[in-house]
């Protein structure tokens, strides 16, 4: 195709607007559609300098839609836009950047190519991206990923995984349950130790020049504000296990520990605070389950 | 209590044999029971210069017996033991050394105390020990730890955690989510990505100065052959987790793993051949669920 002007992106969470500010920044017009949202998002695309449109005009204008939003609205979103496109006959390139499994992605491209649309896998390795950090890895496969790759040249750290749709998404899994998974892991035996008084004990045990430990603890202050949306990424984890005949439940406890998480108070902070310290989190989860079985 | 001259291990496996050997060359008589146990035990207890006597002899004899088998014998030997008490008036020192849960370490407190014995909670962290070396750690807990703190004099590294029966296992019992937890989980997700064609591409994007990949991947050729009574020490910590009342589905997923493992030839190896090769392992597992998810 030729090289994309117009790139629109559905929603700019975090991670959303952050790639919309490195690619416009990196010379390209980025469209938003902001019905519906919180004013929290409507700030940050605001600060991010993408235009809001109404869906429609944002699928006419935009030469590639980016869907990045928590998993279990991949699907949902998918039907919306392929519903614009049938009727508005609007056709622009469509890559899923979200945490979904092969499956999913897969139930996704007949989604989009139903409509008339082309459709890129892709999944987003690392934190939100910043222009000229490039440390955000964004995976990308499927038979015509040129689209999605001349994102490269404004500001993205792009890598083709392969010409499959599934690929980049498969690689997200195995890749979140390496880092989100151990976390969930690690913050519930640590919250296990403390509610047996056995915390200190533990650490100590662990030792300080533990490297896996010292990089466990040092994951789990930013967790509780991004549970909620991890919850849904277990599960496609589960699933993408599931599919490939490996036992589902290790990711599954993972999304059991998130929804726990993401009830408490600690899930309600936002990236704009400051990250409770370590303590505060254990302290928090030990005093609840502690509430539960006493009584 | 005096200080113990005479120990009694039950059963001398990899690790029972090892705590015997450094309690042997540390001074003290160690006693053992090979009625219906393997080759390969009765081979490594003959090494480790383990006097071998017939149960009711060695509790006459002991003054302290340590059990140390696969987490889910646990209370059967612990029945055993109470039965002979009973029957021969003995009444040792019964310390249980097993990866189990504070609850079933409570359920053979009673066990023991109700055949008029003394129990002590205790729980082992790191490799079967050797005389001189000191890394294994026996962490100790209950009213009186005294008999096993006489240990300590004779080769082991003893700590005592508290007062309570259900410390040192619960020390156990989050430790071993910590280590095997997390390998079970990478091994998990290794073969999940070769199994999809992407292990080099996760291998790439993890880094190789990932320390936690670093660790986790020299951790897993030798775990096969241990994965069989991994299983049950995964359903141990399950247990730990629900009464506390955090969810259990990621041990019992781990446990699921293990139990996967144990299936395969590779669980047949015994720490006495050279541990398969990570490659070998992935190579394995692979092939089976795919030919199993191909049918």
């Amino acid at each position: 195709m030729a090289e994309p002007r117009v790139v629109g992106i559905l929603s700019p969470g975090d991670m959303g607007s952050a790639i919309g500010r490195v690619l416009r920044e990196g010379g390209l017009d980025v469209v938003t559609c902001l019905d519906g949202r919180s004013e929290l998002t409507r700030l940050r695309a605001a600060e991010a300098g993408l235009r809001d449109r109404p869906l429609d005009d944002l699928l006419a204008q935009a030469d590639i839609v980016l869907s990045v939003l928590v998993p279990g609205e991949a699907v949902a979103l998918a039907e919306t836009v392929a519903q614009a496109m049938k009727r508005s006959g609007a056709r622009p390139v469509y890559a899923d950047c979200n945490a979904i499994s092969p499956q999913t992605v897969r139930t996704i491209e007949g989604i989009i190519t139903g409509a008339g649309g082309t459709f890129i896998d892709a999944g987003i390795i690392g934190a939100p991206p910043k222009t000229g950090a490039g440390g955000t890895r964004f995976h990308c496969s499927g038979p015509d990923t040129s689209a999605f790759q001349a994102l490269g040249r404004h500001g993205l750290n792009v890598h083709v995984v392969g010409r499959e749709i599934g690929q980049a998404s498969g690689l997200k899994m195995v890749y979140a349950a390496s880092t989100k998974g151990t976390t969930a892991l690690w913050t519930e035996l640590l919250v296990a130790a403390r509610a047996m008084g056995l915390e200190r004990t533990l650490l100590a045990e662990l030792g300080a020049d533990n490297p896996v430990a010292r990089q466990q603890l040092a994951g789990i202050p930013s967790m509780p504000r991004r549970a909620r949306r991890w919850v849904s990424e277990m599960e496609e984890i589960a699933a993408t296990l599931a599919a490939i005949g490996l036992p589902p439940r290790m990711l599954e406890g993972a999304a059991d520990i998130y929804r726990f998480i993401g009830e408490t108070e600690l899930a309600n902070q936002t990236s704009r605070e400051p990250d409770p310290a370590l303590e505060q989190i254990l302290e928090t989860l030990a005093s609840i389950v502690q509430g539960r079985t006493a009584h």
